[in-house]
């Protein structure tokens, strides 16, 4: 009998309990929150990653560990590596932690990034505006994430403005200042690397987002042959520099043909749900298989899919559980604006289906304004 | 927040738990033993159901209740649904529990039956086989499966032998006397009925039984149209005349083009697990769905899908995980002679490559004579 250990015990740790069980797997997932939603189906550590104590007790429960988090302190999780197997490794977690890091290591394996400059004072922030000029975003270089810990310029007249929401954590944190690019789309590369290297990417995944707030995502994204091949490519090449292993999401946006590396995600993504129903094997069962030494599953396509995310609140399941290929999923957690509660896919034969398909989910749920740029995309 | 309960923790409730997450539901488990696998992933209640304490805490604790064993006592079903919502019905349970009862609902509805009659005597026992004939089976009205409580007669000399064998039960929980089929092939009908009535069918299962246990299922069933037709609308006819909420399966022989109908098991079953990767959507979702009151979801086939099942331990994963439609299935249960513990769902686009992936699987496994007559099926 194995178990897996989970630091982070939200809807992502849940996927991988539930769909890690018919491997015969258990799970122990820690949380800081004795409500967190994977707790449900899986016995739960309540503790804080810096509580040694509780560490500890976590680490000798369990055979492997992983996360659902990519937040957790890279000394917690070199702690844990000390102890038992970690995957993925504390040290690719701590570049996909780092924007730096992150922007540095895709430059250096000659994946397009946008412009970037560290920002570590107000002068250097100063000094970055000019190079790279506006608008541009100056973000933490840590914890950020769905948008949180950003500022966007759109003129070096918002130096001032934008150091004071920000400048504080530059000597913390850190900082890093980007590049604005006016994308004309998102795309994400989800994708499995095995402990004896194999390398597996689902068809590339098409994403709105709202907000800062992934909204939509449909796979196979429609874009040309050759540029999926380049967006699997550099996946791949990332993969290999941080010897990885197990899912991730490399999310870049797609301007003129051209691609540009935006973040490594290092864990199960948000843009990759929809392979629980839309792939023979689910980006959560190949993370399992990955991070136990297992064959890894078959990331081919079951149709075409498009995944909805909701937040805040779950609208009415029955407009979705109609639908022929109708899937619900509900993590089983509070309302709480901008909260991710839930999502559901919806799998069709031919895109013609699944535009038709979405515009009947939208309308019925009122939510024409979160399906239609996804039906154009279809059409 | 809706909490389901399931009367039986095994690999049944186990997979009604897995597959209910995702509509948000939350389960309460009750079985006889504190190790039942579904208690991994859902609490548990140990206790017996003629426990009132017991069943009474149970039915405090959830919003609607089902089943993952048919012989839970008929007083038990009915005590709790006089408490809470019970799907599928008491009447519906007592019927399936009772062979002379649904052989003779059966006959009544012109579904054709095997020639059988109730044995409560040694008496009544000869004057069945001088009617019915040899060869025949001599089995218990209630508590049985997987070929436990049956004795087969080759000739009416056989009488002594079955009578010291069974014969003790006659007045307790009742014989039966059924000719014996020389069927070609059996086939299963897996269907849901809903709440308000909607029925709806996966396409019918071929079976293989090794000693009375199921050891391979096939979906479709190479088998032609009509007969399917036939075997759906006896499931059907079945599903309406016990007004039955669920999931059920109808066991049928086939011998000469012709259909003769074996058993009603009143729950998900064994010959449906294919649907979980074969199907839209699996019949543990589909039999929550109907228990709830939801939209029932599609029943159609996602290619072509054999299952294997693990009596008494599992073998070495690897050979099913590492082939493109390979799904496994570890109940997380101990190894014991006899016992289910876990399956394999192969899934392909064609027959033909249905067939070599289980040759390749079967060989590897060592498991030729297993897979052996599916092959021959499928060619």
């Amino acid at each position: 009998m194995t178990t897996v250990g989970i630091l982070g015990g939200g809807q992502l740790a849940r996927m991988l309990a539930l769909s890690g069980a018919p491997l015969g797997l258990r799970f122990l997932v820690m949380d800081t929150v004795a409500d967190a939603c994977a707790g449900q189906f899986a016995p739960m550590i309540v503790g804080d990653w810096r509580d040694e104590t509780a560490l500890a007790e976590f680490a000798s429960r369990v055979d492997v560990a992983t996360f659902d988090f990519e937040n957790v302190p890279a000394e917690a999780a070199q702690w844990l590596a000390e102890r038992v197997p970690v995957f993925p490794s504390p040290t690719a977690l701590a570049v996909a932690q780092d924007r730096l890091a992150e922007k540095t290591l895709f430059r250096d394996l000659g994946i397009p990034v946008p412009p970037f400059a560290a920002v570590d004072s107000r002068a250097s922030l100063e000094a970055a505006i000019a190079r790279i000029g506006t608008p541009c975003i100056l973000k933490t270089r840590r914890l950020g994430y769905d948008g949180k810990g950003q500022f966007r310029l759109k003129s070096p007249g918002d130096l001032d403005a934008a150091w004071d929401a920000l400048g504080v954590q530059a000597t913390t944190v850190g900082l890093i200042l980007e590049g604005f690019v006016a994308f004309e789309s998102e795309v994400s590369v989800v994708a499995v690397r095995g402990r004896d290297g194999e390398f597996r990417a689902w068809p590339i995944t098409q994403n709105w987002h709202v907000d800062g707030v992934l909204s939509a995502s449909l796979a196979p994204a429609p874009v040309d042959a050759a540029l999926a091949d380049a967006a699997v490519a550099h996946a791949r090449a990332l993969a290999e520099a941080l010897s990885y292993v197990g899912v991730f999401a490399l999310e870049l946006f797609c301007r003129g043909g051209e691609l540009l590396a935006n973040e490594l995600a290092p864990r199960v993504h948000n843009s990759g749900h929809w392979t629980i129903e839309g792939s023979e094997t689910s980006q959560f069962q190949n993370h399992l298989r990955a991070v136990l030494g297992l064959p890894l599953g078959a990331t081919r396509m079951v149709g075409e899919a498009c995944m909805l995310n909701w937040i805040g609140e779950m609208p009415d399941a029955r407009a979705v559980l109609a639908e022929p290929g109708g899937h619900w999923h509900d993590y089983g957690k509070e309302s709480r604006a901008g909260r991710k509660v839930g999502h559901a896919t919806l799998r069709a034969d031919t895109p013609q289906e699944l535009a038709a398909t979405l515009e009947r989910v939208g309308k019925s749920l009122g939510r024409e304004v979160q399906v239609q740029p996804v039906i154009a995309a279809l059409r």
